[in-house]
């Protein structure tokens, strides 16, 4: 079915790096291994738009060029993290432990100590009394090192770009002030060490924005891209996007809601309950965390119905589901003669696994668009956020063909054409 | 949230007759209920696409200018059908049925005898032995009467057209052979009186497209719009469309599988399960019926995902839900890694319920083609049918965009534009 | 299937009182209108276990013998009452409203002005403004003056003996004290006017019991049999049974919950998640409210499995559903090798029409046991109960079968056995 | 939770044999995996209701005493099959695979040909063309040989007893006659070598009984327990018991069907859906495999519920699921005033792993049987079974109940009490 790429590297091509923010995360952990599994061509490359029909014609770097690095507040190693995901959920197969033993040796050595800066209760505790992070370091002292340490990774391996993407857990929620309205704002805050004005994102955003980086937030967190570091893209000529990777749940809400329109069949309720379990469920079964999250998913069904509705987006914390997360939706809708009626769903999937390829479908679009000389939000990529920057549109199947368009205009402007 | 049309009828706005074929049938029953009762302003319009702002400024007639009138082969009177249904599911509100008495006793008066030509075992045995279809009466006699009784309708109502509907049960299929290619072999075998040539649907299309009428074939009998009665319709100029409105499981399917497509994620199974009572439920218990049903709700997965796929369509009659169709579909898909990962959701409608507003539209845009002089199919209302006609587009997101383009043009074609 | 018993009354049976709490609740509208339709033969008898095989040769009383009255706080009509539900859910069937039009007039007549006394304020919200509840009554004139109207309701209709029934709604938790221990405790209270002390189901108990009258609390309200009450029933001579009517997740859970048990399946996870409208939803949604009911629902589990486990029970309103209640429950389990497995369900179920069976074999079952000289709790009732008093047992069939030796046990001390 | 047992074996305590007709299939591998990793300490022996409290006190042979041995048709080893079904399902851990090497050879080591007579042509299929079946072995060959290889395993094993177990394939009904009633007629068959006669698992059933070894058919397969087998059983005084394992779909509904009992709820239509892949699958799509497991699983409800329903159960082959079966059920059911609800379940578990513990049981149950002189049917072990031999209760509370009143008796008999 999907168009067969090149998944491993050709000799000339160049290496590009992805920076993970949340390096030793189940997502990231899920990242490196099947990307590293399909260079080697022990997996198919399942998963990702970048290798479907869609995409046919377009130069993007082979899964084999990526070179991973990150950091990470968690003591530990990519291997444990693999063989800890086996025997949790199996989404990782035991033969690819052994297989990429030195892939993820070499990931390893490219992690190094993340922030916990402000990143709230429920995050220390999980990170426990063993954490990586520095607490004696000054605001400008972290940033300065984060900077540092993501242009060495570049140079020590000759890499022609890095794109840096934020897997953290998702914070909680940021108050935004006047000082996140501008760089200079929180260039001063930062200065003066001020703590309670970031969160651990907001601090890895800075590093890659004031190094010209492309940035990907995947997370909900409203600390990441905030004006200030917006206007740092802007200024140090940086692609970016976000916010919150659609991958379940809300991805089904996005796809389903447009099909109640074509009928003008009114919706009454939407009712949608996520349980799940991991680190993600931990972190989220934290009321503070939780509203970052349920404010994303939430929003979209007024957006695609044009009317408001009675909705609910419930999110509990299941230990036994691990990441293998579950969401039950239930639409309760109205038709002619007044006659009510329903549909529900049950979703089963694996968070890490339908998170993974959309992330290497992202930092591929990023990197076009900055060979393409592309700065600020990427809004053609609405499609794979819950909550996607300077983009109204919610419904799925728009996103999709919003997507199209752009990537044939990209075709049109390529000079072999 | 839906834009208010005029729904009674004015004064000077001509009437529009509609005439439908199973006129007794639980469909028909709600139609003309949900439609006299939107007139009066006793219920909301609910479910129409016409009156929602896809079709802002568009002059369709009003449901108060419809009027209604049929062939049927069972006895009885249209009160008497509304009074089961809402004994049977409630969809049909008790009042109604006192309110409308006048509007069911004026319908009641325009049905006439249908015919029961080779309908095969399952369709005579629920018809019974108190038919009022005349089994005497030769192919020619039959269908020189069913066009007589359509124009004698049209006169005595002083309607500005007719649009004819086929709401029959689902006919067995019917072996197509040479003599349903052309118009010449199908009269020759009218003529001839091959009873086994043609099924009921396949005279009451014959009447309407001898007599240049708009038609619209709601069932997925194979034996309605073949060659010989397409080249009919497109010889007397009139448009028609079909086969099979998607009402239910085959429209959620055709909302939900694009959407594994924008994430490049193979669907291995798609399991879906229909159960139903009522005719419909009964009709399709025989294997003959059932598999003109099945075929036209099996065919869209592979078209829209481009690839085969393995699927099971099933439907069982439980006479106990009546018209409350429910249906379970399970969707077994792999992702990165090769994870398998499971969606499955359990639709509860109301199939007649649904499906009476997309015949209003359907009446409404063939009555908007005719005005425009179209003749023949009209792809761009794909939309509303599982196997549409001359149109290979399955993704419902496509085939509204389809529509919703076509109506632009007629806009951009309007006079006062 | 059902044994067919004597609906109607004879002319020679005595009568009996069924005194409702909550007198125009939805509940307490669909017991009413479901026990007159089935003493006119309008309606089966289906959901009552007393017209079942298990109560064969058992003499209890018919439904044409009770009479209804009650208390309530809310201004209105049974009629209107019973209107609104067939509006909303369809539940009470339309030909019923004319038919039994002189029932509802019969049970109007005998309702009585309810009591609001600290009944929280989402309670006081949804009564309004317009309530019946004279808030200027000391609790000693109100209590005197519930007992008087109970009396003169047991006089004026010549009943042999009248049973007394909570189906107020869900009050807040009442904090215990001292206070709420003994009977003398809770009469000086009520005598110093003490309104935090109680809740008005405290009140309406305290009623009941000081005039010896049996009593059954279909709510969790934990005010209600608190165990001065209890005190007095003990005192004056009567039974009780008690709290929180199981019928439906709950009940579900306790039917499913021991086949785990029965194969040793270790059950991991068990989450369930209602979503309900009407009042009972609106009351519920508030926490103080929900408090009382998901302690209720949740118990029983662990005291089934015989080992803790991860569960969680979440009530949301979603007033478009109204009484039509729906729950999703998600049970994960684990086997043989470790292997986790999983099943759900989802229950759709009118809460009131299951209810109110219940509630009619209950007041017969409390009959019967009056009858017999039974003093105090009756814990082989559990089955009817979320949270059976003086039982641990919630093993469904379990319970049944208890149920089933003691009605062997009424059998043999049967004078004519 | 689970009382702890001995699993691994005293050198004092002696070895019994489990010998498995269908050795190499899903169910034999994964029972022979968890009871070696169970004995080994690898793995808890969840699943198992001997090692529950209900069986405290009482003395079943360890997990480690046990020997496995069994007659296959197919060519293979033992953890060739093992790391298939870790590729397939992951339900045996992939270390294991390892762990297990010299216990899988030991196993491979105890395997004998099987016999493929008469075994219809979708077994014929999936065995192909390798199989290890001799053709041209008489029946009474056959016999003779599978008695001598048995003998054997128990003589070269130093076992105190062997106990036998079907696990083929799903065969296609046979038609039983006269000649299946008497030990004399069957007899007079396998002499005359009348091959039509016989099934496969008549053969291994007949080899059992004639040695008057303890028998289990876990199969529906109806040629096995014929009454000639039975009256065979009886003369060698040996138990048996069975037929086809309730371990899913069947197991959930004959635990919920009481409650609607306990309420006096009446069920409409109880509709069932199982889909499933793997050879278990692959042998019930063929309709005439098929048709022995439907009647197994529908002839239940009619006998717990007391009347005659609709009910359908359906079984299709979705090859992507392997052995991880889904059922989807629909219940229909009808309450007070007549209103409709509905109860519907996802069962998602994994065959073999749901089986497996369940011979476990079993074997143990029979062994203690053996050991207590009990000779023919044992109607106590109902509650494993879909169809329980001379035994007519199918309501698994009560099935359990009897086997604990049977365990009560054992223990009441046992010397040291």
């Amino acid at each position: 079915m999907a168009q067969k790429k090149q998944k491993s590297r050709h000799p000339s091509e160049p290496k590009v790096g992805i920076w993970i923010f949340g390096a030793l995360g189940g997502l990231a952990t899920t990242l490196v291994t099947g990307t590293r599994a399909a260079a080697k061509g022990l997996m198919p490359a399942q998963g990702l738009l970048t290798e479907s029909p869609l995409c046919e014609g377009l130069d993007f770097p082979s899964l084999g060029s990526m070179v991973f690095g990150g950091h990470e507040v968690r003591r530990g190693k990519p291997r444990d993290a693999a063989v800890e995901i086996h025997e949790r959920t199996g989404t990782i197969p035991y033969p690819l432990l052994d297989l990429l033993e030195e892939d993820y040796r070499a990931y390893g050595k490219e992690i190094r100590k993340g922030v916990l800066t402000n990143s709230g209760r429920t995050i220390r505790k999980m990170v426990g009394s063993d954490s990586t992070a520095k607490d004696d370091e000054t605001l400008l002292e972290a940033v300065t090192r984060l900077q540092k340490e993501i242009k060495s990774f570049k140079r020590r391996n000759d890499l022609s770009t890095v794109l840096c993407v934020n897997l953290c857990s998702t914070e909680p929620k940021l108050k935004l002030t006047r000082t996140h309205q501008t760089r200079e704002g929180l260039e001063k805050a930062i200065a003066k060490n001020q703590q309670s004005t970031v969160r651990p994102s907001t601090l890895y955003a800075y590093a890659a924005a004031s190094l010209g980086l492309p940035f990907l937030n995947f997370t909900p967190s409203n600390g990441t891209l905030i004006p200030a570091i917006r206007e740092i893209f802007e200024q140090e000529g940086a692609p970016y996007m976000g916010s919150d990777g659609k991958t379940g749940e809300t991805l089904v809400k996005s796809a389903l809601a447009p099909m109640f329109k074509y009928r003008n069949l009114k919706v009454l309720s939407w009712q949608g309950y996520n349980i799940l379990g991991d680190r993600d469920g931990a972190v989220l079964n934290d009321a503070e965390n939780k509203a970052s999250k349920v404010e994303s998913k939430d929003r979209l069904l007024h957006s695609i119905l044009g009317y408001p509705l009675h909705t609910h987006v419930g999110i509990d914390y299941v230990p036994s589901l691990d990441d293998l997360k579950t969401a039950w939706d239930f639409i309760h809708f109205q038709g002619f003669l007044g006659v009510k009626m329903s549909l529900q769903f049950t979703w089963q999937g694996a968070d890490a696994v339908l998170a993974a390829p959309l992330i290497l479908d992202l930092v591929r679009f990023l990197e076009l668009a900055q060979k393409r000389g592309e700065v600020g939000a990427q809004p053609q990529l609405a499609s794979f956020f819950k909550s996607p920057l300077d983009c109204d549109e919610h419904d799925l199947h728009r996103q999709w063909h919003d997507l199209g368009r752009y990537l044939d205009g990209v075709r049109d402007d390529s000079p072999d054409k």
